[in-house]
């Protein structure tokens, strides 16, 4: 049994990996990490968990938890793990981070977008960019995982075929994004009560969200050339899900099987993508409560584009089962494992 | 393998069924039947099975499928599983009907409430009414399994201990429930469409509902003598969930211990129900997705009363899971085995 | 004109009457208070009102206010309007407070279920309780306006007729109520969280809601004995909107039109009351947006009970639109005067 | 007082056409049709009109109600109006169409993206598109009023002042729109039921949606050329209100005072336009109920583009406001008479 510890487990993300470890038959949840409510029953907070996980929050020690633990997932505002990380600790046990600490490469980038110094950049090179589908090789032999993004996971995988297959022009590319709330997080913030949410749609961040560049130093990376986009998050009154509809002008005669291919030929055999296939538009009910991104495109023969739609579910896929998925990888289990739920509707 | 086949699974409560099913670890769907949908591929119009269950919907002859299946569940309208039953058919394999054709022992009671002649009232003594907690050990003997209401779950298990040990008089009680709108089913109505649903709260088929003597019938089987009862559902703009809110008048002074021992007496040791003890109020979304029913109270010593909430997922415990559940039961089987999903939260 | 102020502008209920206020032919909005946000546009905390009231919101100086002034709302937490109350006040202005300070006339009672000194109980004599169906006369001629609570309007207001008549008795009452979540106010809380609340009903305070025993004192006044009874709030996931159900044993043997026939006695006449008739069921979406209360029941002849609902729209019969009607017939206004906007749909 | 005809008066457009009409000081409703409903009371199937409203829905005779009223709306089904109209009825009344038919100049145009033959392409050269901001003078002396899509008020008016400006380049637009599920309309659909709605968001009739050349031809008169753009629709779980999101090349090195510059010049005026300003993102809850529309925008340096958002009613500004707002003027009334309500929040 694989001992698993989480820093941060009551945040929506880090609740999420207790239940999802919890129910994991490999491995086992040593430490519940929560600096708010320290001493209280795990249970007591997230009610779900009721004769489940009814042991008490620890603190957010992480030198400690790291003599203990085969892992750590720290599901952390941005700057705490960069803050914590040194030697002793990944000698000792693996990393797997959902901030974005260890996302991006370079760490002017990071500190721009973040407004935050970046404590340990000399761990930036080791760090593996945890989208599971791109870069599985270098996920397996890893100690220092950054776990992608909810809107990043969702925008690259739905773009990377055609970019890297140059079907799509990438200096195009318009990524117009909606999120549950939960992607929001549990601080209590007048922005997101249940009557400001409710019955409201609206964009935030716009032309300056931090998962831009993110997506964008992905992309680079498929393309050979560096690329900047437009990224538009909007909030949408739901819990779970994330909606990225992608347009970008295509470099030719392009035709729905050219598409199509370009899709198979990387997502053909992979277990977590479902592809919907030509005219489908990806629902965010349709993978709800799973670790499934379905993707489904449509072309415009008027205007020469592409418009490209993803869904997946921002809190499994988009957090906490992609984060378990990395740590199948590093562990060398089977990817699914522990990840086969169906998603749920309604 | 279990050959199971379910006739009505396009609707709500079938695809759960269907999604359940897929995920057991001891069946294997035979047979999804659908009269709206012969021939179109289940995941066409439940597309969260999208490449988990690419078969195409069949007819509902339950004859044929009688041949071919260990366990067949209707979850079909009130009066077809019993026009269709026959001593062939139950020779043959196992019914559990998600219906209220054989919850009822007294076919006036059934004919007045539901306003159907009932086609085959012969079967109704064997028909054994499968509410787990309470009628364990018949279940596992029958062969044709009268799976209760969404309603009638949730309000009998929340009150089963107190009027069982005469703690609450019977005859106070007052039953106001509130459910999410997948318990409305999938029917194509106005009244049922989002924005005459959303944003809304309102009590429905108040005194007439059908689930009133079903409630009626188990409850007074636990105090051994007839219940009259009020039972007022409210239709409330969410998925899943049921929240029941119980009215009783106590017969004596009883305390919160009392009240407390009774219920461990009774559901102490069962798996799927979690007593929140005194003070404590369900909530649905700590059960959302999973069979749990959760249980709290508050006595009132003002006014003599206790308030008792239970809490469950409509489409799991009410319907889907259950008719699992009891499945488990009649095959022999762990009686949580393929139902340990935990609740998803948010 | 009358010159209106209102402390505590930014609640929901204060932005309310901020909305209603300014749409009112005969009212001039002086003093937008908030204690949060003084300085701001008020057009920045709400941008509804943009290029509507771009006015900068004041502190809550009832005396300098006092002065100015024709009229003061007050939209505070409890123990605010009472802290502040003095003769000088009384002497320069009228006060419509929607806190509980004056509401209930026996001071003890007050401190019992609000845990709080009351420090003006001087004034409980003279203030009126402000339910205008119910004390139309004596709100003409007072200074010192006690508006009644959302769940007291809505359950007095249904229950008032069968109580005053006998036709039900009073202390069999059950009052089962449904909130939208405005009425949980608009403080920074996990607990009232899009995520938390969405996709969940729940029942909260039970046994011991503050406005249990102002609901009891107002139907005590209308049988002429003490009642007791149970109130049972529940959180909806909707913005607006309270449903009471409520339930009572009838006196004998009571038929539909002896029903009817209260409720038309009282209400006949009333132009904010809207009487649906026996066997129709109150909704909340029927009345939003408007003063409107809608009033339905069913009698059950198997159990000697009548259900009876009603519905109203929190923000606006159930605090701003009451303290409008108030201040109509304080100033000696039409009653509906600036009250007349239909309800939406949907 | 001017007689209203209405028909198709039981649309959620229609339903919203009475209750504006209702409250409107210088007209009176003579007239609701209801091809479903005829002979039921109009507040028996929308109760928020229970007292105000009771009258019987009519049939759908546009000749007989033409002699009897002074302006006729038309919310009907594409290709009703077009099939009814005649010089006739033209000669006696003034006709509000609030369905496509004769929004497009270009009969082709319209049976391409209808997929219908038009019945009376002889009256589309008279017929003046209601977009009031823009089409003022041509509207107070017309006869035949086409009143604009939700969606494409929305878009039009976001983008009008950069394309008539050449501040965008009209063929880099794209149209990202989300709309609550009232533009769906009250139609017994499956995919229009609560339970498929809510928790979800979706694209739909992407490349394909008709309101698309309804935009296109409208900026083309802007810019004076043919436009080409992608619009793209998605449903939101909200009951009313949209939200445009829209993207577009700068032509050149624009500035936030050069863009908000060409906002003022041509709604600066307007009442009904409500100018955000640099930075400031439109929201749909602050515009909700009201005939006001927001506009906000957001230069993005690194990639020269704008993203400019609008936010309106659908119901109001997108159909029913907009229809009156254009009756006003067609009728020589104030432009803003009956449509002064101030947005509801929350």
């Amino acid at each position: 049994m694989i001992k698993a510890g989480i820093i941060g487990s009551t945040g929506y993300a880090g609740a999420e990996l207790v239940r999802l470890l919890t129910q994991h038959p490999e491995t086992e949840v040593c430490w519940c990490g929560s600096r708010s409510y320290i001493g209280e029953r795990f249970s007591s907070i997230y009610r779900n968990m009721f004769r489940i996980v009814d042991e008490k929050c620890l603190d957010d020690n992480m030198e400690e938890l790291a003599a203990e633990a085969d892992v750590i997932f720290t599901a952390t505002p941005q700057g705490f793990c960069a803050s914590m990380m040194n030697d002793k600790i990944l000698s000792q046990t693996k990393i797997i981070d959902l901030s974005a600490d260890f996302r991006l490469k370079d760490v002017a980038v990071y500190e721009k977008w973040y407004k935050l110094e970046h404590k340990s950049p000399q761990y930036l090179p080791e760090a593996v960019y945890g989208l599971c589908e791109i870069n599985r090789e270098q996920i397996k032999n890893t100690r220092l995982l950054a776990n992608p993004g909810c809107y990043t996971t969702c925008s690259i995988l739905t773009l990377y075929p055609l970019v890297k297959e140059g079907l799509a022009d990438p200096n195009t590319i318009i990524i117009d994004a909606k999120s549950g709330t939960s992607g929001a997080g549990r601080g209590a913030k007048v922005a997101n009560l249940y009557c400001e949410v409710n019955e409201n749609i609206k964009a935030y961040g716009v032309t300056i969200h931090r998962h831009t560049p993110e997506i964008e130093e992905q992309l680079s990376y498929a393309c050979g050339k560096p690329v900047l986009l437009n990224f538009t998050p909007h909030l949408v009154p739901m819990n779970r899900g994330i909606l990225v509809t992608a347009y970008a002008n295509l470099t030719g005669d392009v035709t729905n099987e050219d598409i199509q291919a370009a899709y198979e030929k990387y997502y053909g055999q992979e277990y977590f993508i479902r592809l919907l296939g030509p005219g489908a538009c990806a629902e965010t009910r349709w993978v709800e409560g799973s670790n499934f991104v379905d993707i489904g495109f449509q072309l415009d023969g008027r205007t020469k584009r592409i418009v490209a739609m993803g869904a997946l579910d921002n809190v499994v896929k988009g957090a906490a089962g992609q984060a378990v998925q990395n740590m199948n990888l590093m562990f060398g289990l089977p990817e699914n494992l522990g990840l086969t739920q169906l998603p749920m509707f309604p």
